[in-house]
């Protein structure tokens, strides 16, 4: 799994970050690659990763405001253009269905693939392979929605011990083993699985928190994160900006990984008031309150491991 | 007046070209900026330019397709965001107010101006100040249209010497003159301008014609301009190919440029199978029929004298 930050600015696009994207490759896991968010030029900035439209198969929107939405029919355009015809879920609020047909009807643009939408509400849970991903409602004006994307549990090895000690050499017999509840081998009995097996691998678990206002009740979002990707428009000055506003500061965003037991904080969406020098700042301000932070730039890539 | 060219692709965006949108610079004649097409990231490409977005006070858009309108929304959001708060006008066909309205509605984006939209249509005149903008349907699949801006001719400048020869020496009288139709000066008598002003300069005309077949009926946009834009999707051996899919070819804009008695022709709209290694061959093969011939690049300025 790795997240490609798109775009990490927020409402209008800078010479130094395009609107929100974020991208998850699930390239190893399921061949296949999410999209968080899709502003404007998104496409373009695809453009300069080795990702391929293609290979996008779930896109989630987090909100209806431009700055997360205009990327959308162009993106869709070109990935049937460049050759796309595999099928496409766009998860998001109410109206983003109508949004995308209006904008591909009339412009007359034909896909050569479905799409299929799911629109979102509070608390649904979204099951998609080995993942699941939970949906909650954020504070920000307008409908906004948190995803909180969990990996299922992988089973754990086989004790290679456990089964030479019962006379069971390696061989495909292994394999058998691990993919079955129990088998029978003759003169030796039934193994069951559950007996030979280590401890499962934990699944991993990424919160994407969007535009939102700060609030405890997102710690359910948050709760044991591996990467908690957290809304960061302001500085730790600007709290009542902020909330005005409907989003966050760093100092918050800090605090909500910290309350969560999260083990790595991203901070993104930074209002272009902040110029590039300003970074160091905006990301120490997070680091006193939580040190694992990190703060993406446009081509951000972090590998989960 | 100038002309910049902010995208000069076809269909979809590559790294070398943006999708279409040239910008016409009126900041000396009329203290605006007039956008032909707007598709997705022409507010990127203005970021690296010295354009102000509220300066923008008209759009022509030629046709509905995907690469010519999808920066439109998020270009009317910006100009509004940045502090845009003057009139705007959009020219196009059917359709298009419906796709801005709706995009910007769905988003909840409110902007701190009023837009006008002025539905297109064959044959149609608009008055713009000193301009007149004609129209013309072009052979597309879809409705699209080629405009014509014709800058009405300037008057003459006053022929000093005439004036000298009546015993009218310098002065605010010149001025007056040359502002009133006529003037009656004690013991010299009435001095009608007709009669000492020098020939009018004569306006300058610009073709701009969009995505569309070669036809000699384009001559009638096409007649006379200073500088005719017209597109060039394929190389002059892709005609067929040119004429299956609506589209010109360089032989096809040159052949144009030259019956039209055109004193300038700026090819753009390139295909994205042409690697910038081939812009030679493409600006060569029309100056064998045009040689006053130009290819845009994006960012390409072309000033008008
Ligand atoms: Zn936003
Ligand atoms: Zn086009």
């Amino acid at each position: 799994m790795e997240l490609i930050f798109l775009g990490t600015g927020a409402g209008v696009p800078s010479k130094e970050r395009n609107v929100s994207a974020i991208a998850l490759s699930l390239l190893q896991e399921q061949n296949s690659i999410w999209l968080f968010d899709c502003g404007e030029a998104t496409q373009h900035q695809i453009l300069h990763t080795s990702l391929k439209p293609r290979k996008i198969n779930k896109i989630f929107i987090t909100h209806m405001h431009g700055d997360h939405i205009y990327g959308l029919p162009g993106f869709l355009s070109s990935r049937s253009f460049q050759g796309g015809d595999t099928p496409l879920t766009i998860y998001g609020p109410k109206g983003l269905k109508q949004y995308v047909e209006t904008s591909l009807a009339l412009s007359e643009t034909h896909l050569a693939y479905a799409i299929s939408f799911v629109e979102v509400t509070d608390q649904m849970v979204i099951e998609a392979g080995q993942f699941q991903v939970f949906v909650q409602l954020l504070e920000h004006g307008i409908p906004c929605f948190g995803y909180r994307v969990v990996e299922k549990d992988k089973p754990g090895e086989l004790l290679v011990n456990k089964l030479k000690d019962r006379g069971i050499e390696p061989g495909p017999i292994y394999q058998e083993i691990k993919e079955n509840d129990h088998v029978t081998i003759p003169h030796i009995g039934t193994i069951y699985r559950k007996d030979v097996l280590g401890e499962p691998n934990r699944g991993k678990i990424i919160s994407l928190i969007g535009d939102t206002r700060f609030s405890k009740d997102h710690i359910r979002l948050a709760q044991n994160a591996d990467i908690l990707i957290h809304e960061a428009t302001f500085g730790k000055d600007k709290q009542n900006l902020a909330h005005r506003y409907f989003h966050s500061t760093t100092l918050e965003a800090a605090q909500l990984a910290s309350e969560s037991n999260c083990k790595h904080l991203i901070l993104t969406h930074i209002s272009s008031r902040y110029q590039q020098e300003a970074n160091e700042q905006l990301l120490q301000e997070a680091r006193e309150i939580f040190p694992n932070t990190e703060l993406a730039n446009d081509f951000s890539r972090f590998t989960i491991t």
